[in-house]
């Protein structure tokens, strides 16, 4: 019996248009965005994809994906799943900042090495900081141990698996089809996981935003084919777009 | 301590608009269903409402509802947990059906008999008939003498208790603050059994749509006090409109 998983990025929010730093803090898709979230929702539609269950991150730009998306696709009555763990990497002090000010204060080498490197993780946002994920209601139950104040993608991918293990991993083997939807680096942290990518391979993994990526897994949960649905040109013009925007 | 919850009643759908007999049909809000649920968002914001975990449907008009109602108080993160003893009460073969038309064929008094008497059902969908739930991807993993082919509302109250009793409870009794966002029959079923109605008190009883109804409940589980949220004056507005609506 092999496994039914499909990734799914949200598209373009607020805060890509005025070109700053996201990470925790909670923007809106832009129009845009939901136009991507819907057309994710027709190709899952055209591709002839039933779900049986879906997986949110706690941040409303992936929860409106799903909602657009599993409205095309006619299935918004299957059961949501919601969690921190598929939150987008914590960035730390840089969240809100403008990315080319942030780029002229600090040198695009030491931006590079945040957004890339596996294991630099930004500076920390101060524990007195209001942006601190601990004066934020949805965290509320969290341990105080386990709420970043900054992450790099290594912290992203320790903090995501016991998710993947524990819910995501138990609705397949119960031969649930299940969609996730989240954001860039929790996705990349997950896909590192499932074909066990090396530190060099996933900084150079780009997934590009609204293109259901749909994996048939083994029964040892091992990729056996996994294709973007959609035209091919489109999703390599919407990787390359990704690729483009971590240059800084 | 005492309890929160907030029940919610969808607002207009498109068969509203073509005053069709609606029941278990998965027909989206119109416009001013969608506007209806942002107001319901934006009078639980205005009032200070926090939520804890939110119940609906597996109706999209309800799903909907809880959606945008919940974008407007800035909480779409919260839990979310969905069953089909919420849904609408079955109208059986009469859905889909034209009011207008239906009342010409078997009268006003037997359409009124339908619609408020509390132990009378409509005739049945034939279980060959597509519009049969057990044709409906939603249904699959409910029991064949679970699904209903038509209902009274007190078939209606019959299913959805378990679902208070097991679900709602088990959430308000761990201290959280509950929205159920459901229809006008399942909201009457579920004021019934709250507020200790006979048959006749709730055959009376209207429940404006977009208008949410707070609830304090005591230790026992029983109201305390409940209250409209918004303008007297609206409310009493709502209210009569859906009271006239059930005059054929």
């Amino acid at each position: 019996m092999n496994y039914m998983l499909v990734l799914l990025r949200h598209g373009q929010s607020a805060w890509n248009l005025e070109n700053r730093f996201t990470g925790w803090v909670d923007v809106p898709l832009s129009e845009q965005g939901v136009a991507e979230a819907k057309q994710a929702g027709v190709l899952m539609r055209q591709a002839g994809l039933d779900l049986d269950v879906v997986h949110t991150s706690l941040l409303k730009r992936a929860i409106q994906t799903s909602y657009w998306a599993l409205d095309e696709l006619d299935q918004l009555w299957i059961p949501t799943k919601r969690s921190w763990r598929l939150n987008e990497r914590h960035y730390g002090a840089l969240q809100g900042l403008d990315k080319k000010e942030t780029a002229l204060k600090h040198g695009e080498e030491q931006i590079a090495l945040w957004r890339r490197s596996y294991d630099v993780a930004p500076p920390e946002l101060p524990s007195e900081d209001p942006r601190h994920p601990r004066f934020d209601p949805r965290y509320r139950s969290l341990a105080p141990d386990l709420m970043p104040a900054t992450e790099s993608l290594k912290d992203t991918v320790h903090r995501l698996l016991p998710y993947w293990h524990d819910e995501v991993v138990s609705d397949l083997r119960c031969g649930r089809r299940v969609l996730v939807t989240a954001h860039g680096n929790s996705l990349r942290a997950l896909v590192k996981h499932l074909e066990g990518l090396s530190e060099d391979e996933v900084a150079k993994l780009n997934i590009p935003t609204g293109v259901p990526l749909v994996y048939e897994l083994d029964a040892a949960l091992k990729p056996i084919r996994s294709s973007y649905l959609g035209d091919a040109d489109v999703v390599a013009q919407a990787t390359a777009a990704v690729a483009n925007q971590s240059k800084v």
